[in-house]
């Protein structure tokens, strides 16, 4: 285990010096003009503390949202941005269009951004399985983009938070010794299902605390001191939509169906990372040591395994951070060979499992 | 999916109905002695309704605890008990001894009590894989306890709380196609750790959300609005202990260690009612179907499994309820044959996880 990073890797203090450090105005005549569609949610929030973080250049941005939030105003890198109505018009001049405003909004306006010259980065679920639209983890697959760039047009989609999650970390491991098999359990955050989930889950704790009934206005379970089954529509095969997304879009991702999954997708009551339990199996043996260097060497991930102190990510612990933090990396032993594996990984909803990970793909279009 | 039961099967309301129908006294002149060692706990106190709820018949009850406890006074079925102190005299005349008080506690008086002739039903993990202690789920191995019998000396163990509720579920589909491997992964709650870590739960939430620093006695991480790893010692491979107790303790109680198990366990913010997501793989192909059908049929088992509805068993639904509950069963696509199935389980921890388990075994006695 000498690849384990003691504690302090995934300690809140870190995440914040983290931040801090890196809070300097992205703005630059030469950069990008960027549109954010949705800019009033979580993560259209999130772009913009990311695009401060990561410094990415930009030389205006266009604040988009519904026309109830038209003419709201936010302080950004010491200017104020009056928010826009989304409309046809709106994508005029625009180099790069982010989009995080529900599936509708991308199914009626991305088409539109990118016929007016923009390159869409889509965070819904409206283009990932359409054919000749990548999916991008850049992590994992930066090649899926060859030929786009930013002010050519286009869609290029953000995959769902929970692969993003599981692939940063599984992929790594695939190109070590071949997945073939996942089978994966999440705990999912409320951030998933938005801003107002995260009210939610706030508003019930409180009431269940004070003895009062709870409000239940976005999930049909209570959430407070409960977890349950994935609420997105159940399809015929008895998987709900969530689970769907990580068989379909894992395959897209790596680039082959050879890949089995199966997923069962549970929110927990978290606000805003995900946490999950993967069991692996491989083409052929695999050591935990192996694994461990191959996550302590690849992009984007933070291996926190610390069996001698009982030390291992939490959703709690990797928020507001970058990276997919790894851990409880050990053998399988209801295998007799040494194929198999299981991982618990955690990773941030909002930045990497949205937000960041988009940014990411528009660092790759310039 | 003709078997599955409609939401209500898994409301409170029906909690309550059912409480308040079998609240009788079970004081009888023919009854046995009891004696429950450790009283004052979350599961001590559990035994007492479940004593009532089931009728289970009694002459008298002892209440034992530490020389701290002793003195403090209960209300029971009309009657005032005084706690006494757990000695090694404690046992004279006692035909049954509930033991939860902690393995240290067990190892200690459980044979004291034995020798005196108190058949011990022992909670903790102290003897739960000594050999010639039988290790029983009244549902699944009952046989196990053949000749024991109460006032004729001998410790019975009962399981860990999420062996006990997996296998409830997993038992009746073992039967029917023979298991071959399960992979877990839990969603287990505060109750697990006791009382304590209960109100540890709601405490540091309320600091959470008036914004103040957690108090942390009980766990090592923070434990309101996130997930962790299992607490409990890691063990050489890897694992920690609850996940070892899963893999031993299930091949103890179905009589064969050809099933092979790996589990990951974690600690979600809940209450008092675990979940697991389960995946199983047979010895023979299974359908949805037959595995439902089997499910209902079989004892301590409530189906919820309304894939129309998308609605399925949670922690909270399912506490203080007596039953385990199965849902989202379905075939596991991973695999190109039919001999993989997941489910979704959900047991109240403190009930069937503990007391009401133990009672059923002190049931088995008369």
């Amino acid at each position: 285990m000498g690849t384990a990073p003691r504690r302090s890797s995934v300690s809140p203090s870190r995440a914040q010096s983290r931040r801090s450090l890196s809070v300097r105005a992205a703005k630059t005549e030469n950069g990008p003009t960027i549109a954010i569609a949705g800019v009033t949610g979580a993560v259209g929030q999130e772009f913009l503390r990311v695009i401060t973080e990561r410094k990415f250049p930009y030389s205006n941005i266009k604040m988009l949202a519904s026309a109830r939030s038209a003419g709201r105003q936010y302080e950004f890198e010491g200017e104020t941005y009056t928010v826009e109505e989304l409309t046809e018009d709106s994508f005029k001049g625009v180099d790069i269009a982010l989009f995080s405003a529900g599936g509708s909004i991308s199914k009626k306006y991305a088409a539109v951004a990118s016929a007016a010259g923009a390159t869409v980065v889509d965070n819904s679920s409206a283009f990932r399985m359409t054919e000749g639209v990548p999916l991008v983890i850049p992590e994992v697959n930066p090649e899926a983009m060859a030929g786009y760039r930013a002010g050519g047009g286009g869609i290029i989609a953000n995959p769902n938070c929970s692969t993003i999650i599981a692939l940063v970390a599984v992929a790594p491991l695939h190109r070590l010794a071949g997945v073939k098999r996942m089978v994966v359990s999440t705990y999912q955050a409320a951030s998933g299902a938005g801003q107002a989930a995260m009210e939610e889950l706030e508003l019930q704790t409180r009431e269940v605390l004070d003895g009062k009934p709870v409000t239940q206005n976005i999930f049909p379970f209570q959430y407070a001191f409960n977890v349950f089954s994935h609420n997105s529509p159940m399809t015929d095969n008895g998987y709900n939509e969530e689970e769907m997304k990580m068989v379909k879009e894992t395959h897209k991702i790596l680039g082959t169906s050879d890949i089995r999954v199966t997923a069962t997708c549970i929110r927990v009551p978290v606000m805003r990372a995900h946490a999950e339990s993967i069991n692996l199996e491989f083409e052929r043996d695999i050591s935990e040591e192996e694994a461990l260097r191959a996550l302590a060497a690849a992009p984007g991930i933070q291996v926190a395994d610390d069996r001698a102190a009982n030390w291992f990510p939490t959703p709690l612990s990797v928020s507001h951070l970058d990276d997919v933090f790894v851990g409880r990396v050990r053998r399988d032993y209801s295998r007799d060979d040494a194929r198999g594996l299981n991982l618990w990984v955690c990773g941030d909803q909002v930045k990497k499992g949205a937000a960041l990970n988009a940014i990411q793909i528009a660092e790759l279009l310039l």
